[in-house]
């Protein structure tokens, strides 16, 4: 690998570009005309640019970025997170072009992202799933028979689904004869694929995730992180390693990724996603992200390991370097994802021109951002300003500092996210890592 | 300990104001006339003028500091390194007022800062020394006997030396005849003392220091810095673990420096500074610094110790927290001292008002400063502007990161020392590791 072109923006693709100059590989910027100034435009060696700010336009056009990657002699494509990164299609089209794709190859892509074909690779590896229908369902009387099995409250669940669109919850036989059509008709709308699968509803759940790194031979696992704290679904602190599970939890959840990962011979960074009963410790295998995910620094953190030039080693055809016995977790490590939001409106997107930007520093404060003084954040794209991910010898350290990073942080001009997680680090029930996934929105 | 003035200035005293916040703890600023918009003063929860721009006047004034932590209800007194960090009088002075001095009690500051009593401590310690003299000599004849058995060349050392006065290296009796009053003289005009003491001269050093933490009780250490980079006897480059030493002479070394700590009975964190002899690995004890070091951040980054709060809580009266047991380096890291010199004009401090500023961020590089957009870079003070230091997890990595974070660091309006260090980057010595303390400045 000689030349890599990123084909993201934001705090993601300086992420990418910083590892790929680690290794001494030239970089490829892209970027939309919103983003010509852009700090990852700026560090990268080159850029092209790919269209007008809309997403749809620029960032999400297959032919366009492959079209940059060959014009500007790239040899290979890191997708980053979000945008084309889990599209099967999009590995499948750099592949075509004679190029690298720095992540799995798109067939596992495919399957991994097939909620209904991944719980069938979990089964196969041994790896508990939530209890509930193999496959979709045909229709609502299957559905009910199958309901009746699994045990009210379920969860419908669009076997093409993500993002939390076609998911619903019904108590009863009434509201899932209710339900499933409405959820089969939005999953149809959304994906193109109406399939619904059933599982059992866990009141209290944990969204615990590991971390896997592997060849296509082998795999190993990198500790797992504690992703609980949610918003509409979407994560807002995140910490490796998980506080709420007991050891032996951690090390049959562990072992179950990394057989998951072996089973389905993956190749690069990818992340196992359970769910962890608070109750009875039970932990199910819900889905695999094959790629790099936003809160990777934490695992970082914890075991020195450099997970996006891992990635890129992987790519380029290197076996495995690190044995399992090689990587060890040190200490404890927390994100804060801190967006251009309006915590007192609803958590409205703000986009604006941002003034003076004080970013925290110093000892064991990692700031990824593609925030400077004088941004434009932009409304076409999500609203993260930055991740400030803090790193202490235990969590009641990491806790500590994550008041003095937050209480630096100063972002002029725009509403942000940091009083909420400011206010969150006071909690008694954060102190004591006691939460699970409707906690935040609750507690909001 | 509920409040602490911090008596210093620059990026220490911003390090010290988050290690105490880390902790709970309130801060107190002192500033000069030139620093009232400083960092430091920006971040502690209250600040206190203490004088005009220069230093003799205002951070070098006992009196004014010790009125100032009265004066804000201070109930400890960090001095951070330079300035009063190793006057045993201001160490006095700060108990004699009732309040913590965060540092050894004043004898041991005196005991080990007294080059001939240092030197006496190791001995009864069973640590080895520089051959030489065991104390001062009386005059001339007794330094003419004394080298003949040391051997030539011998080193003239003031025995109330530091900063690199009064030291010289003579070849041969007639050289020291000659040199031996010239010295004398020098120490007398600059420590008030001009006895002298004699040491074998090594021609290809290494200097490699110790970290300790004692209470009183025990000591432990946290393995060494590489240190050997030096210009003027000035420390430009630093590492943590050194790499040009074994593992049994890092054992016996680190052990040594444990019994020495232990010997003068230390409480607080302190470095125990060795001469390595490059071609026959041995080593000697030269000095111990009762005070926490410019480069002490490499040593956080490998051990994920916090050594200023350490310190902080070791003068509140905690026994030491960490066992040797649990104490373990990990990975490789490197410090690169960012300076406002022109090393095209043979490294002249060069002060004025600096415009934009870039510092490097993102995964394992911390950037520990005191600069900001428009800062104004004092003639009253050192021309440290930043300290950029980077984790690797082996020093291959640390070389490689380290290139990146050089790459993005940007000072606009000042010359600074960044092109020396990109530089140094490249060259297979540095990457080799294979250098003295002579090396830096033939390189020059």
């Amino acid at each position: 690998m000689r030349r890599l072109l990123v084909a993201n923006r934001g705090e993601i693709a300086v992420r990418i570009v910083r590892a790929a100059r680690d290794l001494g590989i030239e970089t490829v910027a892209v970027h939309s005309d919103a983003d010509v100034d852009a700090p990852h435009v700026r560090l990268a060696d080159r850029a092209v640019r790919i269209g007008p700010a809309q997403a749809a336009k620029s960032y999400l056009v297959v032919d366009g970025l492959i079209e940059a990657a060959k014009e500007s002699g790239a040899d290979a494509v890191h997708p980053g997170y979000g945008f084309l990164s889990e599209r099967a299609s999009f590995a499948a089209a750099v592949v075509d072009a004679g190029l690298t794709f720095v992540g799995p190859d798109a067939a596992t892509i495919e399957r991994m992202g097939d909620k209904v074909a991944a719980r069938e690779v979990a089964r196969d590896a041994g790896v508990p799933t939530v209890p509930g229908t193999p496959g979709g369902v045909e229709d609502v009387d299957a559905a009910v028979a199958a309901a009746d099995e699994v045990g009210y409250p379920v969860m419908l669940k669009a076997a093409a689904g993500g993002g939390g669109r076609g998911i619903r919850v019904v108590e009863d036989e009434a509201g899932l004869r209710k339900g499933f059509p409405q959820a089969s008709r939005e999953a149809s709308t959304a994906f193109g694929d109406g399939r619904m699968y059933l599982e059992r509803f866990v009141r209290r759940a944990r969204h615990v995730e590991v971390q896997v790194l592997g060849d296509g031979e082998s795999a190993v696992h990198l500790f797992e992180r504690e992703c609980s704290l949610q918003r509409r679904r979407q994560k807002v602190v995140e910490e490796a390693t998980a506080p709420g599970i007991g050891d032996d939890v951690r090390a049959a959840m562990t072992e179950a990724a990394v057989r998951l990962a072996t089973e389905c011979g993956y190749r690069s960074a990818g992340t196992v996603e359970f769910l962890v009963d608070d109750e009875t410790g039970e932990y199910f295998f819900i889905e695999m992200n094959t790629r790099i995910q936003v809160e990777h620094p934490t695992t970082e953190l914890v075991t020195g390991v450099d997970l996006v030039a891992e990635q890129l080693r992987i790519a380029a055809g290197e076996p495995l370097r690190l044995a399992q016995d090689d990587i060890a977790a040190r200490g404890h490590a927390i994100e804060f994802r801190i967006c251009a939001e309006d915590p007192d409106k609803g958590f409205l997107p703000q986009p604006g021109k941002v003034g003076r930007v004080h970013l925290p520093a110093g000892p064991w404060v990692r700031s990824d951002t593609w925030l400077e003084p004088d941004s434009a954040v932009s409304p076409y794209y999500d609203s993260l300003l930055a991740k400030v991910i803090v790193w202490g010898a235990d969590r009641d350290e990491a806790i500590r500092r994550s008041r003095r990073a937050l209480a630096e942080l100063e972002v002029e001009g725009v509403p942000t996210t940091t009083s909420m997680h400011r206010a969150l680090l006071d909690e008694p029930w954060f102190a004591a890592g006691e939460f699970h996934t409707g906690t935040l929105e609750e507690w909001l």
